[in-house]
């Protein structure tokens, strides 16, 4: 007998007949002889109904209630959950955040999990029954409720998982797993059976979105397995685990691509000290966030950065660097370059093979896309180009490194 | 400087604009130098949505999950009106059940008040905050959402006036007060000062449906001093409160009318222990509520029981009573009248004044009206008649008792 953590998101839940078609998969499980957690989202559309009363009511609602107003989201769902299951026979209870001892840390609206009291979980499980618990949530050392912030409803099941001793925790979603590239760019892309988690990192921080990336440091930190895989099929999905020997022997897991980026570039500034952190604490402080750096500096003692921020941030990106240019230097200047992307190659396997940045910049030459900037990490290249190219470049590179087979 | 609970329903938070009007309506409360504790409701509506949501995925859901599922409406109402006074810069935070520590003991979804621990809310009011607080619910010592059935929240805004020893509570609802008799039956009907809770019982458990009678019973036992006014103006309401002598001077406080109530007389019944209670045993057991009781019994050793019971349980009543008979005698024989009406005088100043009963039915004949059961209290006098005699009969006795001035 297993004990299997099974996370639905809000549109997993999102009607009446997809809560029974999630009793029936929980029900399923079961029957296979496991005992199961679930934990859920909000039926889909609901937070942002509720935000958006909130809204009409203030502009600028504070946090604090809204945790409580959106915390109701996931509370009425582990109820409805509940019930089906109790339709098809099946004893369950629900559990709020609070209920499964899920204790926060932090602001408001943005909780990060402390600890987790999982005895009521567990004398539930223990008692036979499946356990419903509510994602997103959990309470403060000084009683509030507290709601989690962007994937927090993954980040609730991961921790669950490991506060009950689970031998696996499934992310049901609305895809199949993670793939080598998305499939809609690259048409033999293929699901990966075996991830590790910092090429899930790797790949979450450059646009693959199946997860947020606070879920897989969680996962990693702890030593949680969890598998992504899809709510609407029973295919096996992406098993996403520690680093192993075997799987070094790929040298490429996938490619990801994140579009809408606009590239800043500000040459002549004086090359001392506190200059560079100037801009960069400008561009903090105007709350824009700056990807891939690369900064030179040139003979006569003149820095050059470049820099990479979302389209949507570069008129505010530019506002603040244009105020403070004058202050350091009258030759200062600013150029940008809107429409671009950033693709990048993850794998672990990069560590033991040499040749993999060579490779691709051979490859993407060959096929005529020219390279922006460029940076690595141990076990990432990304590079930015035109965003025109992005999808050529990924098949190419798909091709190049065989990730089909 | 008063402390004022208030009491807002369903209606008065039902949309946007509305909560908007309780926020400007506590926010002047405010701003006369009063100290408020705000107990809300779930928006208009939305526990109805809820229960049907429930009810399509499980047609008998659990009742610790619909407990878990309904508390949600008011969580959702609290954070809203928060939102709402912030934006009028009004300082006020939002309380659930739990937080505003009303402990609750019973089954779920008939919860009762056991005991309230109101340090957070007096800590918040000391704080010179305004506490907005969920009505209808609290949590067991086991720490399961638990929600208070119907009237809950007149129940929670009394049970937190007592706890915090509030000045007033004010029960703001979509009437002005409570009326002599209903005004869209007797035209000149006039609103009632002051009444006693004994006076508001009776009113209540005989059609006059303001609030229900476990609020006010809470409120006598615990001498708690409340206002039924109305959210929509600003007019006085009724103010309920013990008794007092310059109440005996009113001989009859109100006139109320319950419709729907059918008559069912069974003759013949051999006058021996046990027989009796045979019939209301089995009239229980098919959850049929027996109304007025009139029994007697003849020369010959027989005995003839009348009651009322609401139309909608006649059916049910005289199936449950007829497989009953056979066993009982052969001489048994029930007979039933539909289309029935109960009109009750309520007041206490009946204790100090006699010849009410004799008045009421000399007026009554007068005006040709036929006289079914009748059945009296200390403080009220009821009287089973053909329905469509209901209203003539309540206006020639709110005329002959002088209500109006």
């Amino acid at each position: 007998m297993a004990l299997i953590v099974q996370k639905y998101g809000g549109t997993s839940v999102g009607s009446v007949d997809r809560i029974l078609n999630v009793a029936q998969r929980i029900k399923k499980t079961c029957e296979a002889g496991n005992q199961v957690v679930a934990v859920v989202s909000a039926m889909g559309g609901v937070t942002d109904k509720l935000i958006g009363l909130a809204n009409e009511i203030n502009q600028n609602p504070a946090e604090r209630e809204l945790d409580v107003l959106l915390a109701t989201g996931e509370q009425q769902s582990i109820a409805l959950v509940s019930m089906a299951l109790h339709s098809l026979g099946i004893d369950a209870v629900s559990c709020t955040g609070r209920q499964a001892g899920v204790v926060t840390i932090g602001s408001h609206t943005k909780g990060k999990i402390d600890k987790i009291e999982a005895n009521y979980v567990k004398d539930n499980l223990n008692a036979g029954r499946v356990v419903i618990v509510a994602g997103f949530q959990g309470v403060r050392e000084d009683g509030l409720i507290h709601t989690l912030g962007r994937g927090g409803s993954d980040l609730s099941a991961i921790a669950i998982a490991h506060a009950v001793g689970a031998d696996l925790c499934q992310i049901l979603t609305d895809v199949d797993g993670v793939y080598t590239c998305d499939p809609r760019v690259v048409k033999d892309a293929k699901k990966i059976n075996t991830i590790s988690y910092d090429e899930m990192l790797e790949l979450a921080s450059s646009g693959a979105k199946v997860m947020q990336s606070r879920s897989v440091e969680f996962a990693s930190k702890y030593g949680v397995v969890f598998e992504v895989r899809s709510s609407l099929n029973d295919n096996p999905g992406t098993i996403v685990c520690a680093e192993n020997d075997s799987m070094e022997t790929v040298v490429i897991r996938g490619v990801s691509i994140e579009r809408n980026q606009a590239r800043i570039t500000v040459t002549g500034i004086p090359d001392k000290p506190g200059n560079s952190a100037q801009i960069f604490t400008a561009l903090s402080e105007a709350e824009v966030n700056v990807d891939m750096i690369v900064s030179n500096n040139t003979h006569e003692g003149l820095a050059r950065h470049s820099f990479t921020v979302s389209d949507s941030d570069l008129a505010k990106a530019l506002a603040s660097i244009q105020g403070l240019l004058p202050d350091i230097s009258s030759e200062a200047e600013v150029l940008t370059e809107a429409g671009m992307a950033k693709l990048s190659v993850v794998g672990i396997g990069m560590k033991s093979h040499s040749g993999v940045a060579a490779k691709m910049f051979d490859v993407l030459g060959k096929a005529g896309i020219n390279i922006g900037l460029i940076t690595t990490s141990e076990i990432k290249i990304s590079v930015s180009l035109d965003a025109a190219k992005a999808d050529l470049a990924a098949n190419v590179i798909h091709e190049a490194f065989d990730l089909k087979s």
